[in-house]
């Protein structure tokens, strides 16, 4: 039997303590899957004292995270510290200039620096595994760097934040505003009190990132993606969605257009039939088109300790029994540059929300701003607000809202028509403006 | 560069005509993923001469398989002509035994032979990959083998049929009986001609043996799995699970229990809400339990060649690139004889749809032999059939459907009451009965 494959766990939260739990409470069954023991040999941790419930008996500790990742005497750095640099960083660098393979459920640190490390892990022979770091659970990377090496991809979308999912599943369900489920789901901790890295699409839009470089063979580009959060989404918004057959979710989007390729991230109107739009709650999901083929999509816990633990576990397993694929599916010599197709040329479905100022003549005011971009409206919705009748409050016409989805057109098309509307001014209010994705 | 990777492909069918179509077409990002090129160097077929519309300029031709998998200018031997045994097992094994790489989409082969075959690539270094057996394109035997190596696998149960599924979808969305959809799908090609081996949930079967090897780390026990088809399934009980908040699937479950592993195939009522009951029509579905963790549902397309080459084509980029996990996950030398879970010890609830001869009374008839067998009734509903008086009917009181929802209970103990019931003489006609999976 081979020696057993010598851990260093950097980062002991909830994630780290889980996976010593886990690597002890299932040793039998992973040295049998993988021919070999997997030991954790040392740890590291801002704290030493911190009670975790763990035994740490016979496991060294090491000064630092660089200190560990140097050790001689581990195979293999794991990084759960998280951050998009120091101390990380360095400490994966040492790891993998020594030959030492890494594993890490750091999104941040792979879009902003997996490709200097694949780089790295390429030259030096080790493995540089993060299937963790989108999705949790859900084995989305290797499904795109191994298991469709069959298939030319040519999008991949998803849920990939629960905290989003969570606020728009309960928004819908209950009628409430985003400033109330925000709340809800901080008391739960579902949702950080700085809640901006989640409900803006940041979180999303690294993990698109990651997952466009995996399914399009090009460089990491976080900065190319377009990112927009949920925060303006209105309870109105999903009622109308549901009377039109449709759900809102923030979807991370990369697709490969004639342009070139588009990550956005953004509140997206998908048919409640789809696969995606049945995903409610803190579960993540992601769906790739392949060529010639039906989508696949694939559901699950996107976070939490057990879930991301277990990922790190079967990155490690993989490590153990030898399984090594290039860190983004191809060496880093051949990933292209990502050629960014311009939002303003996005093509699509949308659905507009406009607060008409009177009824008469201000849907055919629209009508004809948007026919002179040729915008082509699948349907017009005008509605009176609760019953009351929109002309009677205070004498004076009250808005009333009017709902529009368009067919295809472009994303500069609309921009054009809804500020002619604007300058015409038959609308009070910023209009509302949700994409749509079909599947 | 290393040398390319030789392929000697068996059977040029539907499948194996389009695998050699797409490695034409993906050569370059293929040859870029794998860090060698895949090329096809032999082929045989039962006709020479049979038109495919392929270019084989430059391809050699073996005069049958067992050749074919001898030949020494082949490192992988891809069997796509299908059937439990000749001549695919003997190639096969003459492939392994020569220290080649084999990948087949034959899961019949697999359930039956899998162990042996197994053994003989561990022995001699090949790889044995069978993506394409189970799913087609779904990745979900890399899921069980490699992706979920971190946590252990409870329960894995899915829709495996296309055909099945496609019947059923029809059934409850256009209220048809199981032939007329059977003749559909038939004319539309979902279904042949001797429509058995799907209706009949064989091939569910089949496809389940694999998974639950592949989840549970034991040894592939085809003729262990219980399998009920879905003939006896009528439109009235799919109106009755609309209503109740299910669906009808038909399930290939496996499930570790205190008794053992139970592997069952049936119609199966999963709740409408659960990620397993949106999946309509041809397509399939996997959904796996690991320990301490939400469910991971992988969707996709089952069948069909593009769906089944690009599964294949997957398998031979990872002969290509190195990757070796163990065929079924674990050595065959670690896995466990497969321990039987008896299909009466089965626990779950379930539905129950009697006709009763007479309304009054029969329900508390009913209800009392259930209440001996300590089955406790979560609904219970009687109907007038289309609205008619019962009792109106030649005179003689005319059967009306009463239908129940049981609590979980054990199946013998749900028999025994029906058994009863029968005596009583308050119904008429068999019983249905239809397990209750809950996610």
């Amino acid at each position: 039997m081979v020696a057993p494959l010598k851990l260093g766990i950097a980062g002991l939260g909830t994630v780290g303590a889980e996976l010593v739990r886990l690597i002890e409470q299932r040793g039998r069954s992973l040295s049998t899957r993988c021919g070999r023991g997997v030991r954790v040999a040392a740890v590291t941790a801002r704290s030493r004292t911190k009670k975790r419930g763990l035994d740490l008996n016979g496991v060294g500790w090491a000064k630092n995270p660089l200190a560990l990742a140097s050790d001689p005497g581990i195979d293999c750095f794991v990084e759960l510290m998280g951050g998009s640099g120091e101390p990380a960083l360095s400490a994966i660098e040492a790891a993998l200039k020594s030959g030492k393979s890494v594993v890490t459920a750091n999104k941040a640190l792979i879009a902003k620096h997996g490709l200097r490390l694949a780089n790295l892990a390429e030259k030096h022979g080790g493995a540089l595994n993060f299937e963790a770091a989108v999705g949790a659970a859900i084995p989305v990377v290797k499904t795109l760097r191994e298991g469709l090496a069959g298939t030319d991809v040519n999008r991949v979308y998803g849920i990939l934040n629960g905290t989003c999912n969570y606020i728009l599943s309960r928004m819908e369900q209950e009628g409430l505003s985003f400033a109330e489920c925000l709340k809800d789901a901080q008391r739960l901790g579902y949702a950080e009190a700085n809640p901006s890295f989640d409900v803006d699409g940041h979180d999303t839009a690294q993990k698109l990132a990651i997952l466009a470089s995996l399914a399009f063979g090009t460089k990491v580009a976080q900065s190319a993606v377009y990112v927009e959060g949920i925060s303006s989404i209105a309870p109105e918004d999903l009622r109308a969605a549901e009377q039109l057959g449709y759900r809102v979710k923030l979807l991370g989007v990369a697709v490969r257009t004639a342009k070139g390729i588009e990550q956005r991230v953004h509140p997206t109107m998908v048919p409640k039939s789809s696969s995606i739009a049945q995903v409610m709650g803190v579960t993540n999901a992601v769906t790739i088109d392949g060529e010639g083929l039906t989508p696949i999509t694939l559901v699950g816990p996107g976070a939490g300790g057990a879930a991301t633990a277990s990922a790190v576990l079967a990155d490690i397993a993989d490590v153990a029994r030898g399984i090594r694929a290039k860190p983004f599916g191809r060496p880093v010599a051949k990933l292209r540059a990502i050629q960014k197709a311009p939002m303003e040329r996005h093509e699509g479905g949308y659905y507009i929300r406009l607060m008409a100022r009177d009824l008469a003549g201000t849907a055919a005011a629209i009508a004809t701003r948007l026919a002179e971009q040729r915008i082509s409206i699948e349907s017009i919705v005008q509605r009176h607000a609760n019953g009351v009748d929109a002309s009677a409050v205070n004498g004076k016409p009250s808005p009333v809202p009017v709902i529009l989805i368009t067919y295809a057109t472009s994303e500069d098309a609309v921009y054009r028509a809804l500020h002619a509307v604007q300058r015409d001014k038959v609308i009070s209010g910023r209009p509302q403006v949700i994409r749509i994705e079909k599947n």
